[in-house]
């Protein structure tokens, strides 16, 4: 992959530890892609194709898949230098069999029509497990998800609040909660009766954390005793990890595609969660920030607090151009029982191999630059930190 | 250059791509340097001999050249460490001859001779083109131009509206404004007519951009329907790109030599152009951003927006120490079609090729380590990928 | 150390250059380690512990010293992928002739044992320097120290103010300056008098630095005529430097360990000191900056203002992972003569040698890479800007 032997030495010796990847969207009905437009559909080719020059138009759920896949690689020629394109060219080649150079608008049908074949295959699932050496993944289950249907050894429940947190006054959601525990909300007393319940409900099925995603101003307090102070008060007393997922803003590109408005602020601060991670220390807060600018605040409140975590490479600073320096900080100066190294944030399983991939060989450079050239650590105490930081530190923390 | 024989060989294949630079001081009428104190006057040699302990002295204008010479290069070796004493000592070795290992104060006569000499050869100009394989290069006219006396072909105008934006109150700027377009401005729609007729001015002399620089705390906004707000407007009906060169504070260090006196403030967000960027998405805006910090905003927002392009490393952000990082995030992250690479913001054409030059070896490495030895590219297909970025996408985006 | 020659060959002639140490917090009266616990006492692995899980019990000072050195060991698998880890190691294998490759709980008592028998050999305090290649080294004195008892050539004062500056409105800091000056404060004139006392009696000690840690929201300025304005008057009226410390939040982690609570405000700018940097020229301001993120804004402040020089890596900044691009920023755009490149903050002798030895590397490898293999300097040539920024600048900008 590279031209340095022990980077690929490295690099396929972490490939052999199996994963357990601790976010995900994926949903667990249907976890697998049934089409090349279940993997073309992911917003990240939807917003580069859009950003490079195609109109919504093709993206219209009416327009017929194949000709919607077609108008994405119709402009990949113009975003082929990214890795979200990487992962993609991956794909292609270990799931359809692709064997040239570059995906181009010219291979639509074939790709299509393998896409077909083989994902129609009996138990693609369990394939595309094994192929991406992948043992169990988490959800992110809106509050009201019955978690039935699906085993919850593999596919791990976890609550997802950001729904309760910026629209529980909305009269729907308000129905939505009430419907799913038996609870009508009108006062603090009765909210936190139904967020009790929620949480029993969830931790009955085996979840395994609360997460939300945060907006780049939002700065808990106990002051205005939200629900999200709620939150943070059951996942103490339910023992539950928070994932915190700082700093989104939505819908900064008003027309942007599906998933594709969302933006960030640099100037956020995790000075912010100050009170919140001094009242809660037996929370563990698994920490994702969403601007690498932040990284360094996050490396030092991990290397003090006893409470947080860091946790992944996410959305924006998930390309190895941050990944690397994010990284490298991480495990120069974080306790390294504190480091969730990756999680794939994956809507179809397809894409846990492709972006674990990026990170593996990311994390052999580091390795072999910071530690084992510099002789810190052998070779294999250095696959052992890569353990650490990509399962084990994943299953003491989240109880899995 | 580096001891590295691939990047080497990229460097030179990219040195092989014909320049169109899409920003500079250039005088069309002046372009080149007449004299070394031409060269030396620009203010990275009188600001980094002056913070080096140069007081402004020597630096007056009623002290002859050669004199001034003598003095900055007299504290040269105080800060022939950066990367501006590389360019000069390239454009010494390039156009003046000069084989020494450093430029030292025991060269200023035979430095200012060789300048004489050199500088004065017919035709100096076209060699400088040549020399540098630059085909075209964009200005940066004040709005009352007359864009009279030059080849636009050759020098690409572009409007300047630093000057409408934040001294239109003036009583000499309006001054300036009625004689230019005949229009004596009073109100909004005078304004607006005055301003249509500059659009109407320049567009017909050739100009392909409208450029500005900004403030850090700088938020267009539609509710003070702003002389801004206005050239947007125009950009769109003219079907002009706008240059925003984002985050200068002017005049921080007050009693800096001549345009030694700028800085920028970190805490600045692209956050501001939401509004910006929504209500224009025909007008592509190029986005030079002066601090580090803001690049990964930049390329998040290219990489949704569609209107958004990245555009050169200015400034503070424009040494390798900074290209590397940035261009490696672009490179990764944003389609390939909206990158401009690279700028000189030079003020005479000699210093076109030393800047290019930089910018290519970091371009060369970044491709090198990021594409062709990780097998993502062949070698000549980065430098194609190198030929987009600093020559197709200038001319397709800016319509040359 | 590296598997590169060329760094190798620079970090030994590197090596070489006897250490003037112009930051630390060493006791000059009781300046070296006594115990093993004197060493694992540094805040650094005390807040590692904690912060990987081991609780405040057995960091009480009533705990005997060697149970706190075993529960500090026993936790430190957990934290030993870190750089203060690697630290540790060093003094242990320089000091302590441990020859493991890594230490563990099992090392306790045979660790403690060769500390008590190591550093109690007589003259233990010269072999440190000896074996550090350590000539003199900085203080930090409390205003009220009377600076006696010690050799002054050797151990360096410096005037510490955060007490003056932000406590002096508490009686017990106004009597101990009443009794360290002889006048009591009442007004802003008795209080100039009583502080021109201090630097009287600091600089007829030797002292060569006035030095002060500020918080993120801190902005100097003339209107409030503070204790910290008159500080910098006197720094230039008594021509001493003064050292700001930029950057820190104190007790941000409420119940951290002692000195482990304290974090940062990403969200702070060097534009807050415009108004200082221009109201005192004649006064160096050495800018230490905590967080990674302000680096850009401290290089391009100390590449246009006189009287700002860039002061090694502070604290949290304080890794190669930081130390690497800082570094290389400064070296690429700040003129050679206005860089402190390092200093140990050690509150021993033994973390001097360990500490610089990390900033050694990092400098060795930067040097190769951007300046010997791209031929912009010899190996010489780059040894010589080693020697300016470890040594000659500090001897010259604090006139020792």
């Amino acid at each position: 992959m590279t031209t340095d032997r022990l980077t690929d030495d490295l690099f396929r010796a972490i490939c052999e530890i199996p994963l357990i990847d601790p976010h995900s969207h994926i949903d667990p009905l249907s976890p697998v892609a049934r089409s090349l437009d279940d993997i073309l559909g992911y917003h990240y080719y939807t917003e580069l194709a859009h950003s490079a020059g195609l109109s919504q138009e093709p993206l219209r759920s009416d327009v017929p898949p194949r000709e919607r896949v077609r108008a994405i690689l119709g402009h990949m020629d113009r975003f082929d230098n990214t890795l979200q394109y990487s992962w993609f060219l991956d794909i292609a080649r270990t799931f359809l069999g692709f064997e040239g150079d570059r995906v181009t608008v010219a291979d639509t049908d074939s790709l299509c029509d393998a896409a077909e074949r083989v994902f129609g295959q009996e138990n693609w699932e369990g394939h595309v497990f094994q192929k991406s050496n992948l043992e169990k993944i988490f959800l992110t289950n809106e509050f009201d998800d019955p978690l039935e249907g699906f085993d919850t050894s593999r596919y791990v429940p976890c609550l997802r609040t950001d729904t309760l947190v910026f629209q529980i006054k909305q009269p729907e959601v308000k129905q939505r909660l009430a419907k799913a525990t038996g609870i009508e909300i009108g006062d603090v007393p009765s909210l936190k009766r139904a967020i009790g319940k929620l949480f029993e409900h969830f931790t009955g099925k085996g979840a395994k954390a609360c997460a939300i995603s945060l907006p780049p101003d939002f700065t808990p307090s106990p002051q205005t005793y939200s629900v999200f102070w709620m939150l943070a008060e059951f996942c103490a007393d339910f023992r539950l990890p928070f994932d915190l997922m700082i700093g989104v803003n939505r819908r900064v590109y008003e027309k942007g595609v599906y998933q594709g408005q969302d933006l960030f602020d640099q100037r956020c601060s995790l000075l912010q969660y100050r009170e919140l991670f001094n009242t809660f220390p037996s929370v563990t807060f698994c920490i994702s920030v969403l601007s690498s600018g932040m990284n360094q605040e996050l490396v030092s409140h991990a290397w003090i607090f006893p409470n947080v975590v860091t946790c992944g490479h996410w959305w924006y600073s998930n390309v190895p151009a941050y990944i690397e320096p994010d990284l490298r900080a991480r495990l120069q100066a974080v306790p390294k029982t504190k480091q969730i190294g990756y999680y794939s944030d994956a809507y179809k399983l397809e894409f846990v191999r492709p972006k674990y991939d990026m990170y593996r060989r990311t994390l052999a450079k580091v390795l072999a630059d910071d530690f084992v050239r510099p002789r810190r650590l052998s070779e294999s105490a250095a696959v052992e930190l890569a353990r650490l930081v990509l399962r084990d530190n994943v299953r003491r923390i989240f109880n899995v």
